[in-house]
């Protein structure tokens, strides 16, 4: 069977990026699952081979042409902000430049056809704005280059698989946040993404807002009077969903196959329990887009980064996971388009 | 060595805790921690060895004089609520008064000093109330018998050790709950329970309440203004308090030995990192007392009683960390209190 190709972008030059996705292409995982192509600079490559001690023989391309499932060499399409190595660790106008224009070229060739997917390594927020680049984040860039106003944000750990509701808004405006309308769209949403991964009838768990979920109104009436609502609506409309589960029971139950994923109502409540389950190996799946884009679930880390001790297990999980889910999202996405 | 003498309650006889006791027992791991001295009615504790195959012999002891840390036999504290075997799975008022009049004799023996201290297995609320039983769950026991106003719940699971500043609250009203002065002295009162388990100098972590520790304002200001400085109050009083720490990274750094525990804000936000973590593994001990209680983290399980498929592996570790810290736990409160 043909491997697929999938674009990995390295990321902040002076962050962990570059280094762990060296890391992560020795994995005879990744090896096995994918053929990479990788985008980065040459400065930032042959920075982070002599960091590492890992050298890989690399064969620049320019096209579609250029490309071979089967390549053994390393395929980089190389980006050209940077001239020399950069100091590791620091807020970086150029590095922001450097890691952008790698972005958006991956993007643009998963666009055209020519990759799978793609898995993406970490950038730096500050070293963007330092760059003068006009987005935020990665997110910012696929919804600007894909024209999705609004993609989805999938963990992935194990079978542990949450989606989020509402992410950056505090924590005390979490209750009005939510409708009966916004929790059942949300729902369905799920199960559109979960879908697209494969799954044609997902189980979707909503998790409960309040402790206990609310023991019959005892400490909230969110449970009564929305997401209780809520997911007699969806079911109403054919939708698998079940809840709201108490939230300390309902991401352990997902961990034991029970559902086959989790709606949280805010960040901290699926972040915490990815993050508190597997910190390295949780990964972050951006669904929605016409293509599947995954990526590592931490930052740029400048605090270690030129040290040679970052973990790359959550590379490595991203690029299977690009390499497992890529083919079914875009072939999901064109079933649904014709 | 001696071992130490633990007692434990069997719970409410209806559910799985009768079971869980009995499978623990066989654990070669507990047999050579602790001494058990069981407190269960005759028939429940003859039920539940009918329904798991396991036959132990039994010494029905009355009084410290009975008691022996050498012990090869199961020493047993004999209940007189229930004379025949009860239904399983279902609320029941003799069940409660049953649980109820072992959980208050097995209080008497530790607070006799006859016992180092006490692992308890699950009750259930309903019962309790049908058997006209005046307390709503163990802790209220504990605090009724021991004249304790407030003791604190810890969680417990590998590395990770998890203080709640509020509990049964709805999430709505968590955020107001909050002041520089009750952060302040929930950041004392982690301390000093980790003393008595024999951390001299902990090194406490608070969680952050808002995503990303509210990223200075921009999603909620609770910890610019109340939780940044309650850590500074409380270092000022020379508490080793660090934080606040966004929420889906303290636990896990916990879990890496960052810190010796972490006061949580919330319920959900702790008790989700440790069942996600570990469901069954996770235990709660009860801290402030004159003696510890440790205990299972689930309930009575009414849908799996009597089925012979209960994982004893809550009630293992309960049994373990009584016995680990139980002597501390005493001696500390002996030396404070001369």
């Amino acid at each position: 069977m043909t491997k697929p190709l999938i674009g990995i972008s390295m990321g902040d030059p002076a962050g962990i990026g570059p280094e762990i996705v060296l890391k992560a292409l020795q994995d005879d995982r990744v090896r096995n699952a994918a053929t990479p192509v990788l985008f980065a600079d040459a400065a930032a490559l042959r920075q982070a081979m002599t960091l590492t001690g890992i050298e890989m023989a690399v064969r620049t391309v320019e096209d579609s042409k250029d490309l071979n499932p089967d390549e053994k060499t390393l395929l980089l399409v190389a980006g050209d902000v940077l001239t020399e190595p950069v100091p590791w660790g620091k807020v970086d106008g150029r590095c922001g430049q450097a890691a952008f224009a790698c972005m958006r070229t991956a993007i643009e060739w998963v666009q055209r056809g020519w990759l799978t997917a793609i898995a993406t390594a970490p950038i730096n927020k500050q070293s963007l704005q330092a760059g003068g680049v006009p987005f935020i984040d990665h997110t910012a860039m696929l919804a600007h280059f894909t024209g999705v106003a609004d993609p989805m944000t999938l963990f992935m750990v194990d079978r542990l698989r949450i989606f989020f509701l509402t992410r950056h808004i505090s924590l005390r405006q979490v209750a009005d946040a939510l409708t009966v309308e916004g929790v059942e769209k949300g729902l369905r949403r799920c199960e559109l993404c979960m879908q697209q991964l494969g799954v044609a009838q997902p189980k979707v768990a909503l998790a409960a807002l309040n402790p206990h979920g609310g023991e019959d109104g005892l400490f909230g009436e969110e449970e009564m009077n929305v997401l209780t609502p809520a997911v007699a609506l969806a079911r109403s409309h054919g939708i698998n969903a079940v809840g709201p589960v108490p939230a300390d029971a309902v991401f352990s139950q997902c961990l034991q196959g029970y559902y086959d994923a989790v709606l949280s109502l805010y960040h901290d409540q699926g972040h915490i329990a990815a993050k508190t389950y597997d910190f390295h190996r949780t990964i972050s799946l951006t669904m929605g887009l016409p293509f599947l884009r995954t990526s590592v679930d931490h930052g740029t880390a400048f605090d270690v980064a030129g040290r040679n001790i970052a973990d790359a297990t959550g590379m490595v999980e991203a690029i299977l996971a690009a390499a497992e889910y890529g083919e079914r999202v875009r072939s999901f996405n064109e079933t649904s388009a014709t």
